[in-house]
């Protein structure tokens, strides 16, 4: 746990340079647009350790795997996001030193993300050889207005000297992946080209085949006036740059503006790309840096009005929660759905980039309430684009009929997993998008999404599961063998509870969706059932296997198993455990976790949060107190359950304690391992701990409903949200809620399961007893 | 399946040239000592498709893993035999056309390996350019009267020209493992020397740091006359080479003859190689090859004395037995602690030339019937030497207080296994490792074994079992969650019968070899107790443990359940799989695997082998009936366990065709992998099919049982074993049984439960009713 960041409620701060901090906080001050995004690396070069990352989203590459031993249905490849391009290189380099703050003095240093306009700062002074001091400040953003721009603004000034400054602004696509597993390099070269609008670098992705082309144009300026000087061409491998030489007086400001197009090929025709990226580039210089971060700040303005969460009385945890809507945002903004998010977005390159059902159980939820419903959709199309590669997957272990497994990891709907306990058995994932249709659907009233993509995934899921269940004999029940559950300390177990339960809910529910349609799309109902030949008897078996599933529980103690013999372990409490043996996973062989009941991540208790309205709170009360005290939350998907299921419980202690866990994961980097990227995808479940924990919120009838506290060491608390065309801000003090509808209909909703109703552009307020 | 090699009763024997078998034959046609041995490579180039293996036993290498996500708990390396410097290379060029046979047109060419006299023969007539016919013959073998010489008679006759023949006699020790996981090479050179006598290559492994010397001696003889004719020494890198040249005239022969020395820093220091390897051979040169050749026979003469086989009325059962026991003896000969069994033995690389439980499980019965005493007490002195080890790699996994898991895989004690689901998980090796030590006592009655060595392992691996389970509160009963049985079709399964039933043997067999120790060598039990810390109170845990071990059953079907929720699955029977889905290892995705009923090899049925005093008949009768029809046989060292049973059961038609079933395993190439190596453990089970299925043979009250039958393909049987200091051959024919003693005391033995008698040097004919 680090605690170096400076509190502030829009703003991250650090300040002082401590190189051993620097991987930290090129994770934390990284910045993208949800199409292409990159850590906080320095544009001058830095010798220290850095991990140099730019990412475009959908752009990937097909890495060797690394397997001991293979299994049959493993994919050949993995897939995972590429590191590419880099396009915010600036070399300088003052009468022929190089500026590198891993060499020089550092005098002065402060990085700042500003979260309220979307960009990045950084100021620092230096001390080269010879005693001259430079002063610098950089400003760079990823434009979400046009999110194949970059800019920035990069300031020099000598300070108490006159000097000779070479400054090579160049683009660098000889870059390998960190977590390459046989340092494999994925890129060729294609082509590039220096005109008088800059330079164009484009490269392909090995095997893959995506080509990027980076348009980058420099301009020099002394004050507010271009300097007309004549650039070099330099050329290396997979690099290019200009490099401009001019002499700069003491005290002078030069200005470098370099304002990049990053354009791909899953947008373009490779052969088209070099031309759209001058179009796109000379839109750019033609507005120039300052139009362009104004509009940056303008849209961040808008995004923030429909999500920002406001917490009076805790300032650390205001910049904690700014800063995940923040990270969430610059990761996906919902206008492409062949793009998804990555447990760690664009800030690093762990867990591929790829898609996990982090998607769907975790941020679909956020999105839903904040952004427009075309956002939350998207992130449903992706799955229902990938479904034919879904049912390849299934087909490879050896279903069939259009049955379909999605897969655990993957880019482009194609597993990118080899683990057999993961890959093949840890299958509630195509629960968790079966689930995020009822919830989008539930939170929009978008029933037309069912017959336009939804029932098609859910029966293709319903009729995996129709196969991977099996009938036994000995418990006159059907059966789910050889899972693992969202609990990954456990493999190949036998009917776990939530795999079982969310089966069972999928089989209805796709039956249920299959209704729909035919009541209200007839012909596109028959449109599917003759695509997808479905044969109306297998709604039989489904209806049978439902009513029939085996679900384990004590009935001694009250609670639901989460597996056969989970009560054959040695039943033990996290509260006994050393400090030192925390986290198990990096003190406990594995042979030792696996045997223990210890759960890494709410595994029943997930599917008390799923189908909430199925359990009295004196059950899932004996299932927190059950499973709780033997959860260690080594996930940092897992507090923000536990958190939500205390609020039911009027815990409030305890649903602040675990929302604590994961309010400053990042910027306090508590797991140690932040220097590898942001948790991005937990974000998201901190903010749901938040709305739908401390704020009770959820969709009962088609209406909002809620149930608030504020946490006692905070004042109040208030949400922004959208909800099928309106925009309230919900604000909880101790007592009270206030209710503004900014919208032109007034809006009814339940609080404490009483209706209220918010007239349009009005603020209501409502005592909470 | 193949079926190339002609049938003969003590020689394998291969006419005729087919290059897409020559791997196979590589394999079959290997040659070893027991400390050394290698593939039937040709001397001459060879483009064709080859694995080159030269492989010295206890040599090995440290590979990196291949671990797609590690665990705590996994080895950082993997030790694996390590190819080796080839020592039998010896290059002919004719007129400049280098000898070839991938090159050439193969006129002629018999490959035939004498299983009687221990060598391997190559003979072929080749065309090379301008019509230039060559005949060479071939004969090549490793010495098991001196384990560290090797000898080659190469002889080239050109039939119809006269030519210029260079002949480059080489040691190459730029030599790369097949199955090097990143490729690597694991040899640096250290010297290389060429003197009067021949020439020296020196070698030392990569990490390892083993150094291995071979010293050469070449001559060139014509007729019977030696050639004087100088070598030229040519050198690259980590390689050494003799050339002579020399006239042929047409008709003449030209005979090589290459002896070598193969020494290694196991037995040497490594400043000492070079010196000793000129030692042993001179004396070898001295001999002569024609004498080596001589010894040689004498030496395996004395083998086949006391373990050949003899089936009449079946020559191809016949040629399969003798080459399994011929290859054995060529793997292992027990005089030395340090080496072992690897299942592919000297043949090839897969398995990683490791130590399994297949040593232990397979191998020790037949060398204790067919062995001097000292080598299978070699081979569990073999486990004693590794108990350091063996409690570092259980205290790595979190056992404490001197408990000891033996590794799945290794070369020198250190775990070489990363797949958690057997490295961690398939724990009841460590029973093997205890059953063994009883074996070896009840068949030779060596029960000073247990004070000497036996007792510190049995504790150890007591103390194991002792952590391993966990008292399941809802079963009242000593659980053992999370392993995996002998069947490796399942995985991390709770409570597998063969593991629970051997678990609390051990903790019971501990427990009296302990008593055994303290009444009859009380000093040294002190010292043992002493040295491991032992608590006597530690007994009573055993004790309590193996009384309160769980046994899962059904009760209705009356059988042992192979673990926790056997009976769940879809029972189906292996005669309900369609043939194109067999082995299902190469058509089903694991997951499949692992959710089927279907079972990879013995596993309840494995523990009614072991411990079958314990059960009735009927009862092995219903989990006979009961397991066996689920068993697909995809491991080759289950067929015989099967084979054992069903002669206990009187199913004498079953028994034999289980047997069948890896009789030939190899020389048919039944499973298409022989390329890779011989099965060579599981050869030993083969011969358990014969001895203890349709022999009977077993031990009862320290003397030996037979219950025999003859197969009704078969005239008749017979098989030479050792015994307490007698060598016995018995014959079974239908109805009769001929006991030969050949020792000069009678003994007597249980022929169907009635106590015979034979007397010494003499023939008992016995009825069988």
């Amino acid at each position: 746990m680090k605690n170096y960041i400076e509190v502030d409620e829009w703003r991250i701060v650090e300040s002082g340079f401590d190189p051993t901090l620097n991987r930290v906080s090129e994770s934390l001050f990284s910045i993208g647009n949800g199409k292409m995004g990159q850590r906080a690396n320095f544009e001058e070069t830095y010798s220290g350790a850095s991990l140099q990352g730019s990412y475009v989203g959908g752009v990937f590459c097909s890495d060797k795997t690394r397997v001991g031993w293979w299994k049959i249905g493993y994919p050949a490849t993995l897939d995972k996001v590429v590191n590419s391009t880099n396009w915010i290189g600036i070399r300088l380099l003052v009468d022929d030193v190089e500026l590198d703050l891993a060499m020089g003095e550092v005098l002065e240093f402060e990085r700042v993300l500003h979260m309220k306009e979307g960009y990045l700062e950084r100021s620092f002074q230096v001390k080269l050889a010879g005693d001259r001091v430079i002063a610098v400040r950089a400003v760079r953003f990823c434009s979400i207005v046009d999110d194949e721009i970059g800019a920035i603004r990069y300031v020099v000034k000598p300070l108490n000297f006159e000097g000779r400054f070479r400054i090579v602004s160049y683009l660098d696509g000889d870059i390998r992946n960190e977590d390459s597993n046989y340092d494999l390099k994925f890129w060729d070269p294609v082509t590039d080209a220096a005109k008088e609008d800059g330079i164009y670098l484009q490269m392909r992705t090995v095997k893959t085949g995506f080509d990027l082309g980076v348009y980058a144009h420099t301009r020099i300026l002394k004050g507010c006036d271009e300097v007309q000087v004549a650039p070099r061409i330099t050329r290396a491998t997979k690099w290019i740059g200009q490099e401009f030489e001019l002499i700069v007086r003491e005290g002078e400001e030069a200005v470098i503006e370099k304002t990049v197009a990053v354009l791909s090929s899953l947008n373009y025709h490779r052969d088209a790309l070099q031309a759209a990226g001058l179009t796109k580039l000379r839109a750019a210089v033609d507005k120039g840096f300052a139009r362009l971060k104004a509009e940056q700040a303008d849209a961040w303005a808008e995004k923030w009005r429909y999500s920002d969460v406001r917490i009076e009385g805790d300032a650390k945890a205001q910049q904690g929660i700014r800063f995940n809507i923040f990270q969430l945002f610059q990761t996906y903004t919902g206008t492409d759905p062949r793009l998804n998010i990555g447990p760690k977005g664009f800030t690093g390159e762990k867990y591929a980039g790829a898609t996990f059902w982090d998607t769907e159980a975790y941020c679909v939820p956020f999105y839903l309430a904040t952004a427009p419903q075309e956002v939350s959709r998207n992130l449903l199309i992706y799955r229902h684009r990938q479904l034919g590669k879904a049912i390849e997957n299934a087909a490879m272990l050896g279903f069939t009929g259009g049955a379909a497994l999605y897969p655990m990891v993957t880019m482009d709907g194609t597993e990118s997993h080899n683990e057999w306990e993961i890959t093949f058995e840890e299958i509630h994932r195509n629960g968790a998008i079966a689930l995020a249709i009822r919830n989008y659907i539930r939170y929009t009233g978008d029933d037309a999404y069912l017959a336009e993509y939804g029932a098609e995934v859910l029966v293709a899921i319903a009729r995996f599961w129709a196969q991977r269940v099996n009938w036994s004999e000995a418990k006159q029940r059907y059966v789910i063998m050889g899972v693992t559950g969202p609990n990954e300390y456990e493999n190949n177990v036998d009917n776990n509870w939530y795999t079982n339960t969310i089966a069972a809910w999928c089989l209805n529910y796709a039956k249920w969706a299959l209704q729909q349609v035919r009541e209200h799309h007839e012909a596109r109902y028959l449109e599917i059932v003759n695509a997808i030949a479905f044969d109306p008897e297998e709604v039989f078996r489904w209806d049978e296997i439902a009513t029939k599933m085996y679900y384990p529980k004590d009935d001694r103690l009250g609670v639901f198993l989460q597996q056969d013999g989970y009560l054959d372990k040695e039943q033990r409490s996290v509260a006994d455990l050393n400090v030192s043996e925390r986290p198990l996973n990096q003190h406990w062989s594995w042979d030792r976790i696996l045997r223990s009941c210890f759960i890494k991540q709410a595994d029943v208790l997930q599917g008390f949060y799923s189908f909430e309205d199925r359990y009295e709170d004196a059950t899932l009360r004996r299932n927190f107190d059950f499973y709780e005290p033997r959860t260690v939350h080594e996930s940092s998907l897992s507090p923000c359950i536990h958190s939500i299921l205390a609020a039911k419980l009027k815990e409030e202690q305890r649903a602040y304690e675990f929302y604590l866990r994961t309010a400053r994961l990042d910027l306090d980097d508590y797991n140690n391992d932040t220097e590898d990227g942001l948790h991005i995808t937990s974000m998201a479940g901190t903010w749901m701990s938040i709305v739908e924990g401390f704020g009770g919120m959820r969709v009962k009838d088609g209406r909002l409903s809620f149930d608030p506290f504020v946490p006692s060491s905070w004042l109040s608390f208030s949400f922004s949200i959208r909800f099928r065309g309106t925009r309230l801000t919900c604000k909880i003090s101790k007592g009270k809620m206030e209710v503004i509808n900014h919208s032109t209909t007034p809006i009814r909703f339940y609080v404490k399961g009483e209706m209220c109703q918010a007239e349009a552009h009005a603020t209501s307020m409502l005592d909470l007893f």
